[in-house]
Order: structure tokens, then sequence, then C-alpha cells
């Protein structure tokens, strides 16, 4: 059990989470709560609560902890409204091994839920407050949140446009992810922070830690959307490259091909992933990809992008050295997990 | 021209949101920019942002006026996010006079351009401090929106359920549209209230004020979707019924006919509305609701909702009242309206 430590810990964060979101999602009608509900039954990693707890228990002790209950839920609350929209974008069926939002209860419902959720997220943070939290950090934590909101908006429109074409670079690729995943998990971070009472300046700097380990782990994602076993992930083998989604790895394996190998073979390289490949064609891809050395690009980013988020973990003030040695355990977890 | 002083604030104000929500959406990529200013650019009452304006200036003159700019802009840009994703889910194809968002630009850009204003709205609250509002003010401004935005989430979610059951009372309709319309004109004049630095009994009167207002608008909006000239409103005659909305009118006209003229009668007349009734059985309709007094119950419920706000607003502290008599005018115009 490699993880043990850090399991633990994430898993009496979530029930802290899902009690709070529980009791908030206390609304009628019932359909909008159960649909709201819908995600946070099936289970879920809970790394954002975890990034906001521990931030704010390395800075502030269990006090700040415990005043991060409202961020870190509405940090969760925040995500899970992105999940159930980019679903009924990406027209994905399944999520967290049940069907979808949009699956359950029609497009309209999901909108609506997701919504309601990116709503109840604001308001969460204002309910800070009654644990203690001053304006000031409301105020704070509101610019954080929205903030993320806004480019994780941005970061989705991005990587919609990016399925229409061809014409995409591995920075490009880059660049979206940190404002897709990065802003969230930068958010979390930031929360902690405020939640801890920190000043600007810490808050910054444990903004980059949570884009850093964002970055990171949308990266470790989409290797395992490749080369990740099927019964550990829950997804279909070649699952990212049936749906030709442009990752770090496509991205990479296709630019050293049309620089080594000539535009034909570039060509040849796109017309293997998508859902007209067939099943030969995207295991010959997967080779590719390991061939021209983008796996083993993609693996070292990722690790650079971890080892960043390590580094300036040790540069911060830490009243609780267990929690700065959990938050670098998770930086390194993101880039080695299975699932 | 019976409004035109109101009409004249109402412009100038439109005119400072217009700007500061174009500078605000100077943002990439552009399809996500463009398709986030669609309804901006198509026009619009802008009654959120002159309640919110108005209630600044009479609470605390010029200044509390310019500090109010955020916050108007957050409400407008907020009312648009609900539009764009109640227009997908009420399958509407022209608004303002264009086509819709999602017939524009399709539903998944529609989904997206609604969240990132949704999130813009927030970010703009925190952008008040650049005008001087405290943080305080912004803890509650962020506690009206952010309660505002769940309590239209809730009131769609009714609407939804609405159409496709007969078990709605008159009543369970105002309760909607309490939520659904009334929620974000109070959110509106409480963020006035919070710019001038109001006490939370004049935020909360002001509040109220904004309530019965939306509840007065939204029956007035009712009336004309029936009995409005297609010329003046843009839309076409009898829209709600072949829509077969639960509006108070036939909800109410429902209401009488069961009590005075027997289930048999109600049950005819729920078949004369709705997308499968001929011009005719419309026409008839609309007599009927005449007939049975709902219409005069309409108008008569949207006055006393108007005189209510009214009322409200004589009782208010006022440093300028020119903008105290122009919000009664407004409290007078949504229900005298003919579009």
């Amino acid at each position: 059990m490699p993880w043990e430590r850090l399991t633990s810990e994430a898993l009496k964060y979530a029930r802290v989470v899902d009690h709070y979101v529980y009791d908030s999602l206390g609304i009628s009608p019932d359909r909008l709560r159960e649909s709201s509900l819908h995600l946070f039954r099936a289970g879920g990693k809970r790394v954002r609560p975890l990034i906001a707890f521990l931030t704010a228990r390395m800075l502030g002790g269990v006090e700040a902890e415990s005043r991060a209950v409202p961020l870190a839920s509405s940090i969760e609350v925040a995500h899970t409204f992105t999940l159930i929209h980019d679903d009924i974008m990406d027209q994905d069926d399944y999520r967290r091994g049940v069907p979808t939002v949009h699956k359950s209860y029609g497009v309209d419902w999901a909108i609506l839920a997701g919504d309601l959720l990116h709503a109840l997220a604001y308001k969460m943070v204002t309910e800070s407050v009654e644990r203690g939290l001053t304006v000031e950090g409301v105020y704070r934590a509101l610019r954080a949140l929205s903030v993320a909101a806004v480019n994780v908006s941005r970061g989705q429109a991005y990587d919609m446009q990016f399925e229409e074409t061809w014409d995409v670079t591995p920075q490009d690729y880059l660049d979206m992810v940190r404002l897709k995943t990065g802003a969230l998990m930068e958010a979390a971070a930031r929360m902690g922070a405020v939640a801890a009472g920190a000043g600007y300046e810490v808050e910054a700097l444990m903004g980059e830690y949570g884009v850093f380990v964002g970055v990171a782990f949308q990266i470790r994602d989409d290797i395992l959307g490749i080369y990740g076993d099927p019964k550990v992930t829950g997804k279909p083998v070649y699952n990212d490259l049936r749906r030709g989604k442009k990752t770090i790895l496509v991205l990479k394996a296709l630019e050293v091909l049309a620089r080594e190998k000539g535009a034909e073979a570039a060509e040849e390289f796109k017309s293997m992933v998508g859902p007209q490949a067939s099943e030969e064609e995207l295991r010959r891809a997967a080779e590719i990809i390991q061939e021209t050395g983008a796996l083993s690009y993609a693996e070292k980013l990722a690790k650079s992008y971890s080892e960043r988020a390590r580094r300036i973990l040790a540069k911060l003030p830490a009243v609780d050295e267990e929690a700065r040695s959990l938050l670098d355990e998770l930086a390194v977890f993101v880039v080695e997990r299975e699932k």
C-alpha cells in the first residue's frame, strides 16, 4: 500500500466535504437536488479539497483546517459543476463508474444541476464567515474561485477548438491544461492559504504549487488514457486515441514524426487516431508514441512539473510539517498513480 | 412619451454597463468571447442594472452610484447567463430579435458562454474593491448574488417541472416566479444598497422592493405573452398559450372553470392550450381567460405587487429624491409596459 497515509487523509477530508455538501444540498425541487448530488454519490478522489485542507493545516494548523471546510467543499462543488457540463459537451456516457448526469437526468437537468452547483460554490464561500473566516478572507477566496472558474471555461473552450484542428502545438496544449485543470487546483491551494490567514505572497506561491500539481495530474491522466490498465482505470483501452483527443502524447509524437520522417509520416499518424481508426491502427499509434519518445517525454514533463511543485513547497513556512510532507507526497502521487 | 425620463436614465446606465462588460470580456479564445457577447449586442432593457444604480444613488448619492458599476454589471451578466441557458432548455430560437446563442453557436458553446458569464459575474463583484467598495461590501454583494443564483436555478427547475403536469396552483406559480424572476431583481436592489453602504435592514427592505417589482414584471410578461401586440412585443400572437406555458392566467382560468363549471370544462380548457391546439382553440382559450376573470385577476395582482414595492420605497431614507421617484416610476412601468 504505497499511498496508505495519503489515502487515509484524503478519505477523512472527503467525509467532511461530503457531509457539508449533502447538508447544503437539502433543497427543493427533489429532481434538482438528486441530479446535483449524482456525481458526489458516485465517489471521486476529492484531490482539490485534499489540497485545500492540507494547505490550511500546513500554514495555519488545525484551526485553519476547520475554517477551510466551506472553502474546500466549495472547490469540490465547483469542480463537480465543470464535470457535469464537460460531460455534456464531450458526450461522455459514464463517469466514476455510473452514467453521467445528462445520461441519467437529461441534458436540461444536467445544465441546471451544474448551474446550481456553480452558484452553490460561491454561496459556500460566504458561509466561511460562520467558521471564523474574516470578510477579507472571503474577498480573497472569492477572487481565487472566480478567476479559476473564468479560466476553466476558457480552457474548455480551447479544448473544444483543438478537437476540430490539427493546428495545435504541445505548448498550446500545456497552456490549455494550465487553464482547464491547473486553475481549480490553484484555487484549492489559494483557498487553503486564505483559510490560514497567510499573506498574499504565500497564497500566490501555494497557487503555483496547485497549478504545477494540476498540470502534472493531467499529463499523467493522458498517459493513463492510452497506456493505463483498463481494469484499473475503468476506461476502455486506447480510449483517448479512439476519441482523437489531442493530448501531449499525440501532439509530441506528431511533432517528432514531422521533423524526423516528414509530412507524409505525420499525415499517416493522424489517420491512425480518431473514431474512424481500426483497433490495429490504434495499437500501432500507441507504439509510435513510444517509438518517437513522446511517451517518455510526457513522463519526464509530468515529473518536472511535480518537482517544481515540490520545490515551492519546500520553501514555504509550515506550522505543521506532517501536512507539508503529505502535500509533497501528493505531488509525487499525481504522476505515479495508476488510476 | 410617457416613460421618457425613465428610459433616458436606463439608456445612460446601460451604456456604462455595456462598456464595463465589453472591457471585461476581452478574453480568448475569440469564439468564447463572441458567444458570450452575443445577447449583450442584441440589446435588452437592462432593468436590473437600472435598479442597482438607482438604489445606490437614492441611498448614497453619486459616489455610491459610481461604486455600483461593477455590481450593476455583475447582475446583468448573471441575468444574461440565465437567459442563455434557459433558451437551451426552453428550445427558444429567438431572443431580442436575434437567434439565441445556441442557435448561433451550438449548444456546447452556449453552455460554455453561460458558464463563463456566471463566473465573470462573481469576478466583477471582487473588482468593486478597485472602485472603493469595502471587503465587507464584497461579502454582502457576494451573498446577495450567490443566494439569488441558487434560487434562480431552483425557479427554473420548478418551471421545467410545471411543464410536465397540470398539478400546479396559482400559488405554486407565484412561488416559482419569486425564485426565477424575483431573485435577481432582489439581488440587484440589494447590491445597490450595499454600494451605498446601507445597513442590513435597509438592504433587506430594498431586496423586498426588488422581489415585488420582479413578480409584477413577470405577471405583466405573462399578460403580454397572450394579449400583447405582436408588432410591439416581437413575439407571435398567443405565443405562451401555444407553448402550453402554465402562467398565472392559465392556472387562474383553470381554477375558476373547475370551481364554477366543473371538471369537464377544466379538461376541455387544458386541451385548448399547447402545441397541439388549433389557432381557433388558442383564440378561444384567450377569450376564456378573459371571461373567467383570470386576466383582470392577473392585472390586479401585478398592480398589487407594484404597489407593495412602492410602499416600501416610500418608507426608506433617501439622499437623492429624484432616484427614489425614478424607482417609483419603474415599479409602475413594469406593470404598464406594452413590451
